[in-house]
């Protein structure tokens, strides 16, 4: 197994990535020093998978723990699947000492760490993630939450959790769908942090579609990596962390206009990436002929990177925008990259400038001379330049 | 006005206490450095008698608030309610810079503070406590949160205020039982942690239950230092600040058993510090004699010291005991006082001494020679002994 480590002082955890390392569980959760009883929360579809592997795991190492199954589906990032949580969770007279396990994607990570996170004011949790995106993504870092009907996420806390464990085995059951569509987050390490890990994935897409065990290993690993690396920098989004919304501000618009049905989450964030890659090239210093190539590998992979909207649903992307929780002032503010491997967060974008990308006509994007320089006035109306993704916060 | 502050490092926040001090609402807020959009959450009683100042000295300091009312009333800590408290922030569209003030009493405080450790993951709000019970205790100390059927708190968080401003002009609206239940709190400091604040109340009583002005501004703020002594030694409960539940474990049980409606809090914890006085003499060093001083204050405040419950009612009583978040491996803890004015936690105490102190007749206490001894076998059966609320942690 690999192990990555997240380091946040007293708080820090490891994150181990391998196959099989679902049969450890238990003894990874004895490691941690973790109370007796235990919650495993889990939904319909990856409990009747791996519920059973993961109650074994923890009754071999000596813990009691209770499943707890969830309709699978963003639907059961709501409250009132948060209430019912919490009700079986006193049913079961579990105590502070108690911890839950997030067993499932991202929906179930997201859930049972806001749960864990509130329940008698906060008790201890382990992530299993069993999807692509949430190994990848949503497992590490401790952003946990639910959505409102207002918007996605917008209800939620910061709780660390005490462990992750990525059985890469738990991929081969993922529908195609959504391994394409985790692989979204996974590119997305690559524009905003690391060029050599983007063209490591331009040159091996098709093994990496076919789920080739060590190279499947190797990614995963590199984006807990960089992931912990942004997160050990800045746990709670006061900057640098910002750059982990590359192509979301867009994305989580179209989820929310779309009311969570449509798209996954990946394929929103392929057409929010394309887009804020063609915005990064008109206002900031991002190679055109790069655009090129993000939106070719997303288009390899089979992820959409265009939409077609009417005009009531433009009318409901930019409301869905302006609820952003990135939004400041009222203005609403874009992740962009200078160049392949670097990103910076804080720009404010006006909404013409994004709906023009999202019209634009697909095909070889046009530079635009003009980008730069309107850029430049955007700063200087500023107080504060954007900073760097390589800028260490003080 | 008086200054009492918490320390707690970079989120070290001040107490001011005085006549008048909801006329200062928006200038202090303006010295927190608040964002300039912010939810006033209140209650039905509160509301109409103190909103519109609340509102008016924010708006006069160039805030733009909205007020949000809910029901009166302890149904009011319900997940319920959170609900529609986000989703109007939602409707109004409050940012992550907007910020909560919590004007009324601990009801409000708790359910608008877990409202504001949660919307959006998290923003900064304000305590502003109309009751003495919000103002020497629910209000300072960053626990928040509501009630599941199953029992009171037992979703929450810590979130620290980033400013509590106590009006004691409120308190002369607030109904007589309310005032002295509030008083039940205040005896608790003297109790725990300052024998001579606890004879200054036996001296003054029948002035402070005239509420003489200069009398409670002191009252408040030594209750409020004591707390912010306890909190800035153990801000999330690891330790001494358990002392802090000292008759509460009793009292939460009662509260339960009458589903929030019979008793007030401060008369449940009344019988509850009574009590646990009784237990104190017992099993610990505690003088029979200030079991009857503790007694007879509570009683002259005219407060309840005593409880007749039926059969069933026992059982449900001992049952909401064992379902206290301060329950750990099914042994119930409790807050044993040594000698007035000093406080220990961490006791398991048996259900039938529970049971036997709350059946007794009242009249002079009788000492029980066996309890010492019955008290060191049990710490001798544990590990750890339980630590002195004058022991810092490490």
């Amino acid at each position: 197994m690999r192990t990555v480590t997240v380091a946040l002082g007293s708080r820090s955890y490891p994150i181990l990535i391998g196959e099989g390392a679902l049969s450890k569980l238990g003894r990874q959760c004895t490691s941690a020093a973790l109370g007796k009883r235990c919650a495993v929360i889990t939904d319909t579809h990856v409990g009747p998978l791996f519920g059973s592997s993961a109650l074994e795991s923890l009754r071999k190492s000596g813990f009691d723990p209770v499943q707890i199954t969830v309709p699978a589906g963003e639907k059961s990032k709501s409250l009132d699947v948060v209430s019912k949580c919490y009700d079986l969770m006193a049913a079961h007279r579990l105590e502070r000492t108690a911890f839950v396990v997030a067993l499932g994607g991202g929906v179930v990570g997201d859930l049972a760490g806001f749960v864990a996170a509130t329940y008698l004011r906060g008790i201890a949790f382990v992530q299993v993630p069993t999807t692509l995106l949430a190994q990848v993504d949503s497992s590490v870092g401790g952003k946990v939450g639910v959505n409102l009907k207002a918007g996605k996420n917008l209800v939620g806390a910061f709780h660390q959790p005490r462990l992750v464990l990525c059985d890469l085995r738990t991929l081969s059951t993922l529908p195609d769908r959504e391994f394409r569509a985790g692989l979204a987050e996974v590119i997305k390490y690559g524009v905003i942090f690391d060029a050599a890990f983007f063209e490591k994935l331009e040159s091996n897409l098709p093994s990496l579609l076919r789920k080739s065990p060590k190279l499947l290993a190797e990614v995963v690993a590199r984006c807990c990596e960089i992931k912990a690396e942004v997160v050990g920098q800045d746990e709670t989004e006061t900057g640098l962390r910002a750059i982990l919304n590359f192509g979301h501000t867009i994305g989580h618009a179209i989820e929310a206009v779309f009311r969570y049905g449509a798209y996954l989450h990946g394929e929103a964030i392929s057409i929010g990436q394309v887009a804020a890659a063609m915005l990064s090239s008109r206002m900031s210093t991002f190679p055109a002929a790069d655009v090129e190539r993000v939106r070719r590998l997303f288009e390899h992979v089979g992820l959409p990177t265009q939409i077609t909207l009417g005009d009531s649903q433009w009318k409901k992307l930019e409301a869905a925008m302006r609820l952003d929780k990135k939004v400041s002032g009222g203005a609403v503010k874009f992740v962009l990259s200078e160049r392949l491997g670097a990103a910076s967060w804080g720009h404010p974008v006006p909404w013409d400038r994004v709906r023009a990308v999202l019209c634009e006509t697909h095909g070889p994007s046009r530079p635009d001379p003009s980008g730069k320089q309107r850029l430049t006035k955007l700063f200087n109306s500023q107080a504060i330049r954007p900073q760097s993704s390589r800028t260490r916060r003080p």
